[in-house]
């Protein structure tokens, strides 16, 4: 087994493809080099090295030593260097890199391979003995803490090396580090020793080999550091082997004059625009960019600084994108004028930058249509589709400050101050803005949890904007005029003063901030989002309907390209205004005459509703749901709603009260709901289905299509079914006669929700009487698996955690158990009737992990919320690709 | 289609197999006719027309009547009669007989034929006018209220023609309707004709074929009164095409000397014993002998009176069982000495007679043992089950008075005077004594609603008495001394009133009424009842378990033959005594320590519970659940309670308070409970699985085998079924290990219930980690057909009614789909692992349908309460004798 991979300029072991055993960054930086790109030469100890690390209690493979050897000794031949030389010494970083991106996650060693003797070969060398002291003590403070474990003692305490440096300045009268001078840095240098041996109990090693084992041992340790374990567990990273190790032969970007580093993206990480775009800074190291200590400048200004060293970006530029067929998230080193490349990989983007690169690319040719459908996933949709500020609401905030865009979109929320502070309040259902000097690897749960962020320090690239970036959170960085008081609570900007909990407003694409709230309105499809979900819709087979009650939410859901409604509840047209009186009397009333007196005043509300929602729909089928809720929902529980309700319907409190209590259930949602309360109480079917039938009558009239497909609930024996589907037969036919209509005018079908297990087994049986089959997959989970989602909360959470269960299976469908009851339902159905039509209407109509199942097991559409359409067509356009 | 089948002495028609066809009397009159028996000769009109009559908005099928014409020829042909003949009149008896009995329920008329002319040749040919005029007047009688519907006007008129009847005799200063003369007679038919002209309309028909037609028409308009209809609900008697119509040239009984009229059992239906058992009138119509008006004589002083139509009688029994080869309920008339058979059929039995009937039939060689084992129902085994008065109670109770051991066993309850208070009080949960008169066909609600029926009136084979055998009821019929008075609401007897709500007692096996309530007393298994269960064993192939937690509850249901334990529930010994104090301690606990220190309280009560069972089962295995229900079981949830509970646990009463809140759950069904409950909680399944295997360990040490099987609740996908028996596995082996013993020693086991749908649909995956499966189908049919057991009582009455789901299906098992979870689980769970034990443990492993359904899918065995092991028995061997 060949442990250790070797990278150099056309003579690279590994390639691209090998990012599971190589991690990311070595793949791409043996690519690169394979491709004749500048790359400091180096070798990767692979994935497989650390999970065997993992696995035998921090042993490694036999014959990794020699190896490391070897490859050590190609790396001397290949830069000219020796390890541990006193005059031209090889100086290395030690960098991990899994096959998944996980920024800053993990631990880093710069500068290694320096010691006592070999930093003066290096100082000589360089001609720069201060450049030499300065690297020598940045990778005693690296070392210190990462390998050797030298960390504050108590969280308040300060970094002890900071604590150190704070007192040599102090001494030396310097105000900035870069006021010490070589003498004051090998002083800091002797100090950062004195301190390791004291408070560790060892030295700091001189020998350049144990610096190195002792860099990759920290880097495989970092794999199961809480920070990265947390970081997998948030982004949903599974099935790894572990991280590679990268030794990496050292460029300087802060050797002096003619030396920078810079990150950059082949195309706007933020907008999708096809510009080069990035930032650099002079005379410091990579990981100076990227902690957004100091601001950087604009890749754009590097053309006039250094033309020569832009113009080789440029072609590398285009060079990795023809190559790649992606854009690409690069980070170069310039030392003493000569450009390196130190690393590529796919760059992370925002929604709308994944739509425009995509469209534009498959445009250009670069890639099909059918790879740009893959490029884009259906979570990145799901942001496009977040409500931005109104114009003209924004344009009458009062600004507090402008900080870069960082991250696109909109966020309203009140100020906390830390990332415990954000978790708290998200979990007690508050909507915050984290504001922080700057943030690091520890924040990125309370990121996660907050609807916005806003740093006051680093650039586009910094910690903060690559991490909203990714999460899809609005982001405004560098906002440099605010003063953050994090003890006092509260920071201050223009002479304003915002305190914890105070409301602000972020417009992540502008970068403006405001005091206060501001209302946002609701997004649109447009421009390359359009063309992207046209493609989708070239390739999908799923019809994609949508969950809408209301004649709005179902012009929303037919804007965003819902081909009909999958569900629509009458329920929730029974809430609203003078309904509710009529559907509390129908529930008082004693016997069927007083229910008919009530249930004729809901009519005509019930077939206005149906009408609205006929002409939204514009010819498009509706699936209509009979009532489904008991009806102790539409009686108030409390004694003071009981109160208002008796004096509303003139008739004493203790009847209601009585009711009430004779509607009690023990567990409602097995109780006297859907079809069951139809057959007991024919009269309210025979009402929903006149007022869905006379609705139709109406509208067809006006020369618009209708095709209501009447669904009957809770169905979980055929002969429930039948009864209702006769009485509901019965009563569209008599609605045409009186009409003069026929089917043929309005060609109306009457079928049943699947959510009941029995149903789903006896489906052949149930498929006798049902046109279509639309699977109410939240109850089918309640009743599969045998949990209340209102209950559940107790231990689904442990479930998940112990991987009982992959994922919510309230979120994602429960494939294994609930998936094997649809796919059961079909095949029963199918049999029975060949023609049958299968939806899926529960929420998992949504959830695109669910649509590729739905795919799979042949139904023939998805019906979503209307804000999960654009979402749905393009998870449905994935799952066809997927199978093809 | 032949309609009308002809019977006579040697030349039938039709035979006993043709019940379906000519329903039970008429295929057993053709079957004795041609066996030779002395049978009045007739015809009888099929079931089909019943039918054709029903469907066909009472239109006849074509050639009916050409048929009835052709028989009523042969009729008179075979009796030398003629139908409206003036000198020798034939007159007939109309009666209705499906396949199944449905005593009293349907109409009947007797001496149809009489006219104004045909009386005087009966007169003259009898040469008893006063008898000729009585018949007549009887015939007026039944046919106006029957055919013409002469009713009383309100419920509470006397009926019309014993108004009239009332008048004639006080004119006549006549005390007993025998005092009436033929003159009297003769004015009394006038005036019965008179009132029918007058409250009718028409006059009553004089043409005897008319009368013909009107009687066949009413006893097939009688099929579906609604007296009929609900007997049929009752008795469960589904799927038959109608009533047959039964055309029979009459005898008389009730003619003077050498008349009379009896029914018997050809063995004794109270005990079984084989000895001719029967009542019988001199100078009566049969009808007399049956409505319990005048109590009749033993049929053994029918020896001494007319000793040749006894021995003409015995004989006939004897033939008759040959023949049948079971015991036969008879009806007989003797008119001037000569005998006549008017009925057989198989006579209805307790079940004590039933076991003693067929266990003697077998060990005599009449039948064999299987037959045996048919002939009981498992439904009759549950009234020999049934509690009996402890006999040193009994002794010591204040005896009220003594009637007719009617139908045995043992009841207590409150006196109602009516069968409406009856069914209102067992509504309500009462148990109560239905005291009458004497009983008719509308009171069979009310007596099946009560505990007990006690009559004033009436013998051995009243209506009171029959019904009472078939349900199974306690009954005393005869109580010749009670004088009841329903309008005041009490009834007197030797000089004590007994008020409605009273408590008394009957003892249906001696006949005797006390006053007052009697402890009762547990049944055992002795005799015949033991043989017919040997047999039963010798048969069956499903193992019986018992549904058991305590060691008491285990010992009975071993002395009724269970096999081990199916189900031990562990949450019913958490309710007991200090137990409830320190369950309640590990639920407030705030901390896994807290909860620990609890459940070890709990330990050593735990592990004695299951020493006394281990005990008691001698060997036999034990499935033990681990705790099930959700923890605010054991909470109070009401004021007083919570206040108490902290008080005793000396705590703030608010601390229960928000404890009960904070485990509230909307449907607890679908809670926090089962493996859920471990899963959180792993240190409860610890605790339990180590007082399982302590108690295994020490009752071993005492040289007593024992085999406990652990089963984890409320499994729905393997991965929780794994985390728990991993946690029990490594327990038990610690224990094991403590105790120096091995698996070898105690051959434990570790499995699961099925009873979520999941598990069902996934058994194949669950067995990989299961060796046996529990079907726990209450909550798998909860789950499976969505409605909670306590919640639908609102709506499964309808369902039941509607025929919806055929019984309430957690009663017997809705093998249509709750019953195809089960055979997929079995199949799914076999194909993973062939030798998975698999069993049942929901109250349907007492059912005998539901044990027949286990029988076909190849359960391994059922486990039920320990008063139903016997009856699994039976029903386990008749589902084995079905199935070859």
């Amino acid at each position: 087994m060949k442990n250790v991979y070797f990278f150099s300029k056309g003579r690279s072991d590994g390639n691209a493809k090998m990012k599971d055993l190589l991690g990311g960054k070595g793949a791409n930086l043996a690519e690169m080099a394979e491709l004749g790109i500048p790359v400091p030469p180096g070798f990767t100890i692979t994935t497989e090295v650390c999970a065997h690390y993992q696995d035998h209690g921090g042993a490694y493979p036999k014959g990794l030593e020699d190896e490391v050897g070897e490859n050590l000794k190609k790396l001397e031949q290949a830069t000219g260097k020796r390890f541990g030389d006193s005059s031209n010494p090889l100086l290395v970083s030690v960098r991990s890199g899994a096959a998944a991106s996980m920024p800053g996650m993990m631990d880093t060693i710069l500068n290694l391979g320096l010691t006592d003797k070999t930093v003066e070969g290096l100082a000589a060398k360089s001609g720069n003995r201060r450049f030499a002291y300065d690297s020598y003590r940045r990778l005693l403070q690296m070392y210190g803490d990462v390998v050797m474990g030298l960390k504050p003692e108590t969280e308040a305490d300060l970094d002890p090396f900071e604590a150190i440096l704070d007192e040599v300045k102090k001494e030396r009268k310097a105000k900035l580090d870069t006021d010490l001078d070589a003498d004051a840095l090998k002083d800091l240098v002797e100090r950062f020793k004195g301190a390791i041996q004291k408070r560790v109990g060892r030295p700091f090693p001189e020998d350049p080999k144990e610096q190195l084992w002792g860099a990759i041992e920290a880097v495989f340790k970092s794999w199961n550091n809480p920070r990265a374990i947390k970081y997998r567990q948030l982004y949903d990273i599974r099935g790894l082997l572990g991280t590679a190790v990268n030794v990496q032969s050292m460029v300087f970007g802060n050797m002096g004059e003619g030396c920078g580093t810079g990150v950059a993206f082949t195309r706007n990480p933020a907008t999708g625009e096809n510009a080069f775009y990035g930032e650099y800074l002079m005379n410091a190291q990579g990981e100076d960019v990227v902690a957004g200590i100091r601001t950087p400048q604009p890749i754009s200004t590097l053309e006039k600084e250094m033309p020569k060293n832009y113009a080789e970006l440029l072609a590398i530029r285009t060079k990795l994108e023809q190559h790649y067929r992606d854009m690409q998230d690069i980070e170069f080193t310039i030392e003493s004028g000569t450009l390196y490349m130190l690393q590529t990989r796919n760059g992370k983007r925002t929604a709308a930058a994944a739509v425009r690169v995509a469209v534009e690319m498959a445009e250009s040719g670069m890639i099909d249509k059918k790879e740009a459908l893959r490029r884009v996933t259906p979570e990145q949709i799901d942001q496009l589709l977040h409500p931005t500020f109104s114009p003209t609401e924004e344009a009458k905030a009062p600004l507090l400050t402008k900080g870069l865009p960082a991250s696109p979109g909109a966020a309203t929320g009140a100020v906390v101050f830390s990332a415990e502070a954000a978790e708290a309040a998200a979990a007690a259902g508050k909507r915050v803005i984290l504001v922080r000097i700057e943030t690091s690897a520890e924040d990125v749960g309370g990121m996660n949890a907050a609807q916005g962020i806003l740093t006051a320090r680093g650039g586009m690239t910094s910690h903060a904007a690559v991490v909203a970036r990714g999460m899809g959170k609005c982001c405004v960085a560098g906002a440099g005029d605010l003063v953050v008081h994090y003890a006092k609570g509260y920071f201050t900007v223009r002479g304003k003063t915002v305190r914890a909990g105070d409301p602000i407003s972020l417009n992540g694409t502008t970068g403006v901030v405001y005091q206060g709230g501001i209302k946002t309105q609701d997004p649109e499809l447009a421009g390359d989002f359009g063309t992207l979900l046209g493609w989708a819709d070239e390739v999908r087979r799923l019809g994609i309907r949508t969950n809408a009650d209301t004649p709005h939410d179902t012009e929303v859901a037919v804007k965003f390209g819902a081909e009909g409604i999958g569900l629509c509840r009458t329920e929730h047209m029974f809430f609203e205004g003078d309904r509710i009186i009529a559907v509390r009397e129908m529930i008082l009333a004693e016997d069927e005459t007083g229910r008919r007196a009530a249930l004729a005043k809901l009519l005509p509300m019930q077939r206005g509703d149906f009408e609205g929602i006929y002409k939204a729909l514009e010819g498009r089928p509706a699936t209509i749901r009979l009532l489904d809720p008991p009806l102790h929902e539409f009686l108030p529980h409390d004694v003071a709603g009981q109160e208002e309700v008796a004096e509303v319907m003139r008739v004493p409190v203790n009847v209601i009260r009585e009711k009430v209590n004779s509607l009690h259930e023990f567990n409602p949602m097995l109780g006297h709901r859907g079809c069951r309360l139809g057959i007991t109480f024919p009269e309210i079917s025979e009402m929903q289905a006149r007022a869905i039938m006379e609705a139709a009558c109406n509208v067809h009239k006006k020369g618009i299509k209708v095709r209501p497909e009447i669904m009957i609930p809770l169905v979980g024996n055929v002969k429930e079914l039948k009864l209702q589907r006769d009485l509901v037969e019965r009563t569209v036919t008599e609605v045409l006669k009186e009409n003069r209509l026929t089917k043929n005018d309005i060609p109306y079908m009457i079928g049943t929700m699947i959510e009941v297990p029995r149903a789903a087994v006896t489906a052949d049986e149930i498929a006798q009487e049902a046109e279509f089959f639309s699977f109410g997959t939240n109850d089918l989970t309640q009743m599969g698996c045998g949990f209340s989602r209102d209950d559940s909360g107790k231990f689904l959470k442990d479930y998940v955690a112990l991987g009982i269960y992959e994922k919510d299976p309230f979120q994602t469908l429960d494939q294994g158990g609930v998936g094997k009851l649809i796919a059961m339902a079909c095949e029963l159905g199918r049999a029975t009737r060949p023609a049958i039509k299968l939806g899926i209407c529960g929420e998992h109509g949504g959830d695109p992990a669910s649509i590729h199942f739905c795919h799979r097991t042949g139904l023939n559409y998805v019906s979503c919320s209307p804000y999960r359409v654009p979402i749905a067509r393009l998870a449905a356009a994935q799952a066809a690709l997927a199978s093809t």
